[in-house]
């Protein structure tokens, strides 16, 4: 998938637009996706901590748009595997999708969260997913 | 965590007022929550397709609030697998959460979600997540 | 797949038979698979533990004959996860397959392993995995 | 754990044996382990297939040690996650493991498995472990 149309479907999908994301890189197999913050992301308000399942959707997309930059128009997630590595917090997040392999079936793709702390990108979380790229119409 | 505490945080959470998350059962080792649909989950607006970030969190919440219901007030998540069954559309969705153990530092729980597709409540999206129970205060 | 054939792959392929498999149980997406033990399996001599990659192992060939009982001949394992929930000791070892769907693409399967302790069988280990149907000849 | 101990370990325990498992590199927080081939784990004659169980066992090793090289003496496995990515034939393994994270409770590894084909180093399979830490004695 092109870019352009990438951009549109990224941009234009409801629960994307909730999430306000952007592309900062789309390329082949690679992709870094923008998600500034906003107060519905809050877990807990006290320690303002990320909800997980924010997370959990960054690190998807993330991998899914890696995918798509090789492999066709739908490559839905087969299944997904996140771990939590830091506490995220209410700030602007950095979601990276990098493809392992496309296969005829599935793809595998590995996702990377950063978020800056003390005026450095650190990383919060990771996943890995598989997409089924059987469907490719 | 009794009920009454476990719904306060289950409704006050910014992310889970988004997702309008409440109760249906509430035992020691097993929750039901309920997630009435809303426009911003969709992924696909042509085909009604729910956003696989948005079963991931309810898959993770499901788990998350079946560990507190036995372990102690924090629980963060450690790890999460999700499994993507079968197309979620945009309707109502119930999150099951089950703990499979309890040790002294992780716990382990199942989560299920199920729609109403053709006035059957039919699996979706199937998860397991390990959760971080040596944090208890 | 039927149990004649399942059976004979079972006991011929050479890592089965070094962990000197059968089945206590094969019917259509349920498996019950019989390991017994022997002193190769063990990761600690001291307190008799048996090593995580023999449990695993273990977990995914159950998932993987749950699915061939339902869906052809190659089933290859896409991916898997374990999560350990009991040491295992040196004894007799059942581990319990059940296909959770089969799709067109992938399969999913649940696995457990259970061990007897003090007279009961306990839960050791359990794992879930995917399995590529769309392999099938 | 220093490399001496490792290695006594890495060799001594009975299903190590069997792997015939030895140390190509030892470095805080990676390990290169090499594994030879035996005709043990072998799934499948016909096409010299090695067992899903066998690359399973040598990623967890492979997550295990490069957490033991950084964190202590006793970090059992809590959860692990395998993707195989290609077929791995009957030669020749090497099983890399790099920590992701040593937290207060539990810690993150990578593995990879690499075999020659062709005369290069393909990867074959990928793994990620939660390890659990605050075992350390």
């Amino acid at each position: 998938m092109d870019q352009d149309k990438a951009k549109e479907i990224l941009e234009s999908a409801p629960f994307h637009k909730f999430l306000g994301l952007s592309f900062d890189e789309y390329e082949s197999g690679r992709v870094v996706i923008n998600a500034p913050f906003r107060q519905e992301m809050i877990v807990n308000n006290e320690y303002d901590i990320m909800h997980g399942g924010i997370l959990a959707s960054l690190l998807d997309i993330a991998g899914h748009y890696a995918v798509l930059s090789q492999a066709g128009d739908r490559v839905p997630t087969a299944n997904f595997r996140i771990d939590y590595l830091n506490a995220a917090s209410g700030t602007e997040t950095k979601a990276i999708g990098d493809v392992v392999r496309v296969g005829s079936n599935l793809a595998v793709a590995n996702a990377e969260l950063r978020q800056q702390k003390d005026g450095e990108w650190q990383t919060v979380a990771i996943g890995r997913g598989s997409y089924s790229v059987s469907h490719i119409e």
